[in-house]
């Protein structure tokens, strides 16, 4: 049995679109799969109430009184709120009784409180929110995207590692891409953090790293190596870099709907602004952490916790943690060698 | 008389474009408009024949044998090339015989021939490139553009300074909004620098300074300030993001010609692209050095050389360069009393 704990308190819409993503979940996940609602039980129950149909046995709920709201100092919110929906889903995972936590809640809190709850695997220096996005052709995968805004070069060396694995084991991409973020493809290009971190990049074995690639290369590709796979980028910039993204496919949305509203009711564009949305890929997994911890935005629809759900399913089938652990302590052990 | 000199050996498309571009902009210009042509005379002659109708009087050709590369180091190809069409054209404005110059050169060489060769105004710290992103709204001026990769907070500050005299001269906006780009909107966010380069913005008095926005705040607009008319970034986040939104509008133009391409005939689709289209904004100012200097992609099309002759005409009769000078003797005298 694979349980799933999702934050049913985190959202803006909470619990009503985590409940309902929830159930939206279990009717395309394999019989295997249990979702466990974390939060207030009378709020949840009350949700549920409105899915007579839902397989009651698949669902758990855990109750937690309190919540972490979104303008909380992360740290200071997880050490005062012990029975927040947060705090109580990762440890049901500390404790060995779930695989993986969902939760739409505040980033930073989701941060801190998985790397102080679950721990850092041996050997990584910092966890990182990693995220997918849309292409014309595959999605591409940028981390970090807001965890840590000053990164060391050592640092942004293991993001390319964490990105490596994750590409691997959940999307199933073999020896992926990997691209610097900078402002030039020459070696000497880049502020000093990405001079460093290209210099160590190109030196590790075992990677498959092209390159430094520019802004324009994420989603349109280098002109010389295509598309890569994984883009690493330091907390600041690929936050920028991502909210960003989001909003210019919005503008497109207004712009289309002013000046040729019916093209937005064509299915060929419907399916273009489909593929351009988030919510399709599913949240963005914390990686580094000893388990499974999947991110959403505030935002998040039914239909995007149901995706999220899905990719912290893929993140447990594929033991992606234990891979990770696997290959940081064979680095560990290397570099001390 | 106005006196605008076309580097005409910068771009990709050398001396064709520039000069197709030159020709074009002559049509539109009030007839106190003059364009001097620097590069190869017999290269240019042979591009200006194609255009038999054009007024001669109001061109004029000065010779420049040599030609900066996109790939030459910027210090040195200005050091070992005074007789390139960079140099020249920048010679010429310092010698008094022209008040601008445009180029689609290499881009660190026009950053560094005019921070030489025509120096910083008293009291600016670094000369930055501007560029205008494309909204639903009116555009918005970000810089710095990738001049200078890593930035101190005074920097930033000097850039939120220029941006807002170059909006009220250029773009005739009255008191600008100004906003730092950077991932939270709270006081504490960010790296180190923004977050000094917050609090001094935050002091300055003069400057419509609205506070920390996000990415998605810079062509969306913030939920409290609306637009804001300047995003102040440091080179290297202001690179990166300006190269990935050419590359999202090139993007989705390929979505839709793959799924809808009869989308792309529409006239209100295609006044779309033309309202994303760099090339109707013309070209990046580099500001804070005494004159003008407005730097074009390499790919630029002959309109886009027209649009970036005419922002150079603009900066010319609405003074930018005084303007620039004054404020930041006036803020060096206020900061030694």
């Amino acid at each position: 049995m694979i349980r799933i704990a999702l934050d049913a308190m985190g959202g803006d819409h909470a619990p009503q679109a985590e409940v309902e993503g929830a159930v939206q979940a279990l009717s395309d996940l394999p019989p295997g799969f249990l979702i466990q609602l974390v939060g207030r039980r009378t709020a949840i129950e009350a949700e549920l109430a409105r899915f007579p149909s839902v397989d009651r046995a698949r669902i758990e709920i855990h109750d937690a009184p309190d919540v972490i709201r979104m303008d909380e100092k992360p740290l200071a919110a997880i050490r005062r709120k012990p029975h927040s929906s947060l705090a109580v889903g990762l440890g049901l995972q500390k404790a060995g009784k779930s695989d993986a936590l969902v939760s739409a809640g505040n980033t930073g809190a989701v941060l801190v409180g998985a790397t102080l709850l679950l721990g850092l695997h041996d050997g990584v220096e910092r966890a990182t929110v990693a995220t997918l996005f849309p292409t014309s052709d595959q999605p591409v995968l940028v981390l970090d995207a807001g965890a840590t805004v000053d990164c060391s070069p050592r640092e942004l060396v293991g993001f390319a590692w964490l990105g490596t694995i994750y590409m691997q084991d959940v999307l199933g991409r073999s020896n992926p891409k990997i691209g610097l973020l900078n402002v030039g493809e020459e070696d000497e290009k880049g502020n000093a953090a990405t001079k460093e971190a290209h210099a160590l990049l190109r030196q590790a074995s075992g990677l498959h790293y092209v390159g430094n690639i520019e802004g324009r290369d994420i989603v349109a590709g280098h002109h010389k190596y295509g598309m890569v796979d994984v883009v690493v980028a330091d907390g600041f910039v690929g936050n920028i870099v991502l909210k960003f993204y989001e909003s210019v496919a919005r503008l497109i949305v207004r712009l289309v709907k002013k000046e040729a509203p019916t093209v937005l009711q064509m299915p060929e564009i419907q399916r273009i602004f489909k593929l351009l949305d988030y919510a399709e890929y599913g949240g963005a997994p914390l990686l580094g952490v000893k388990g499974v911890a999947v991110i959403c935005h505030g935002s998040s629809t039914p239909n995007a916790f149901k995706n999220a759900i899905r990719v912290a399913g893929q993140a447990v089938t594929g033991n992606l943690s234990a891979h990770i652990a696997a290959h940081f302590a064979r680095r560990d052990s290397e570099s001390q060698a």
